[in-house]
């Protein structure tokens, strides 16, 4: 069976960096089918990358090997690191990247809104989790630049992995990983909700920090931009004009029928999204 | 040999939405080749991937699984299909997304310019086709989304389709498909021909509804956005100006030499173009 | 093990001009992993892609096919060829869009900026090189159009050649083949060094035509769109604002920690970089 190892970048597609990497995976894995999970990140922007991976990575077969480089660090003292959960190998800088992921198995102090001017903190790893710094540079491109570890260090060692070479003889075990807080809903005695805007989708739909099982029963009202929405739509094409969702993962979504909700309502990420028990 | 299975979405690609089938797919086929062949469709502008699906199907090996989700419907009553040809199979919702191809193999009737604000009608299907409701939700993704039913229900029955499961275990026969009217050029009784911009392609080439079997003899006269163009040309480069050439999907295209046609004419999809005999 | 074919056009993605390539090749050489390099080369431009394709042809595995097709002469009586270096295959129209490639065989005469405007010179290829004219239609896509070479032409051939066809089955040897000048940094008697900027690259890098051993010692001051840079840094975080760096491709680079060097600077391709020792 072909490993599968995908791809996560702030890189573009206008030169030729991810194709690049994937000459280097070939090279050592020739089986290895690669996806793209995305290469439009915005330069730098470290979260946006932790959360699209974290959309996605549960869909692909176990044992894949993602791979995730947001790496304005490149070249410094960062470290470079494999996280090995249950199903699948995370092969990334240590700096911040795999904060949602690392949540799903042992949750962050939550943060008030998604950004990384808060400061990162260190996580001790759950007991389901291994971790090792990449050191052994035997698994390199060599020579290694000092700009691009996608090349040099994360797409070969990707490619060895995919191969099964063992976690251990990439470098040693670490017990702690960069995490940035995550924005969590705050709950006020009311029982009312306050999260925020998480990612604003292809479509306008404005995914919020939200969950299914965060909603206060089965009638509230939200109010976001200004806008204020009843109750929770079953599908994007239930109802005209805005509608809440709850979307693909798992996410309350705003969204707007044959519309666009984030030009709609000037909303941007971080927007506060406010969830109140209505009154009959 | 491995299954091909393409994909066609107005997904974009700043999400993890075409991964994420991707991964499904994967997990089910491994050896899948899985093509990209556009997420760059408009939203929700079904006529539009429709047109482009058309353009290239049949460049792909037999048995090829065609994925098309242009599905502003999710999680409504519309039925999803699979739709078998001599040639290929297309997986996609009953939303008019097909109607290209279903006119080559049973032409519709014929609208005036490509609008999915015309009315779809329901087409019999010729006796070279095949097409099945997908109802046995035992080859979906679950829990299965209200919302992303390319990830939970038409990626992973492509990926069934493509490990050889017969048609008929997917759900039961439909007889019937829903299509738009698609634009066919009107000729008037002195031979003259009205068509209509199709699509504006990446180099903005106006591509037209007029085929090279519709046009008048060896010599006529081209009228668009206000300019004249006097006969074909055999390429791009053959001339300076504007020039109609015989496209390579066999559709007449107005190209501009080291430009622009597009911008160049203001020209937009549905503007009409006129042919006319010249009068030597 | 499987075949690699990778693929660098000015077609976009918007079309399905791409995955018709990839569809003809899947049909030829079902095994083939194809590897998108870049499809957003600014139309026509065969600099750009030439340089592009330079970056990372490297990287790929011994006997891939790299398929280049900027060609605003499709149908014109420019040659189609296919060009065989020590590592790899090159199948792309004769236009120049393998200058880059050819000036690590066999260098080209020096130009000051790069510039499809300066014409085109033939080049006797070196002895590590073999080309051909791809004159044999037997390995075409039939009917030929006169507009879409890459799906017709390019493809197939590279397909036919991925299974190990030998190069003299598509066409007769080539002794020449054009090439444009490229630009080659000047320097002057007392050692100062003019280059240019070569392409700015997603993050607003500006990567230049001045490569490391080019480099006037340890100490000099670097001139670029009005402003200095002393010497050289490691990597791009390691000092605030403007720094200049090796890059990943062994150019000398511009680039601005947590900004855009090219917005900020107002930078464009061609602009003059001059490199003059420092007066200590």
């Amino acid at each position: 069976m072909a490993p599968v190892i995908t791809l996560t970048t702030d890189f573009g597609t206008d030169d030729a960096y991810v194709a690049s990497m994937k000459g280097v995976i070939l090279t050592i894995s020739p089986e290895a089918a690669i996806v793209d999970i995305c290469h439009s990140i915005e330069p730098r922007n470290i979260l946006q990358a932790s959360f699209i991976l974290s959309t996605t990575h549960r869909y692909f077969p176990e044992g894949t090997v993602h791979v995730a480089v947001v790496d304005p660090g490149v070249g410094s003292e960062r470290k470079a690191i494999i996280l090995k959960t249950p199903s699948s190998f995370f092969v990334a800088p240590d700096n911040g990247i795999l904060s949602y992921i690392l949540d799903e198995f042992c949750p962050t102090s939550p943060g008030v809104s998604p950004s990384t001017s808060i400061n990162m903190e260190r996580r001790k790893l759950g007991v389901e989790l291994e971790a090792i710094a990449i050191t052994n540079s035997e698994f390199w491109q060599h020579p290694v630049s000092t700009t691009f570890h996608g090349r040099d260090i994360f797409a070969p060692v990707a490619g060895h992995l995919s191969l099964g070479t063992p976690l251990h003889r990439f470098g040693d075990s670490v017990e702690q990983l960069n995490v940035f807080p995550l924005p969590q809903p705050f709950r006020d005695n009311s029982g009312n909700l306050d999260g925020c805007i998480l990612h604003i989708d292809h479509f306008g739909n404005l995914i919020t920090s939200i969950r299914d099982n965060d909603l206060p029963g089965e009638e509230f009202l939200i109010e976001v931009c200004n806008q204020r929405i009843q109750n929770i739509s079953r599908f994007y094409a239930e109802k005209e004009g805005l509608a809440a969702i709850i979307g693909s993962s798992g996410y309350l979504e705003i969204s707007l029928k044959d519309g666009n909700a984030a030009s709609a309502l000037g909303a941007k990420i971080s927007d506060l999204i406010k969830i109140s028990r209505t009154i009959a």
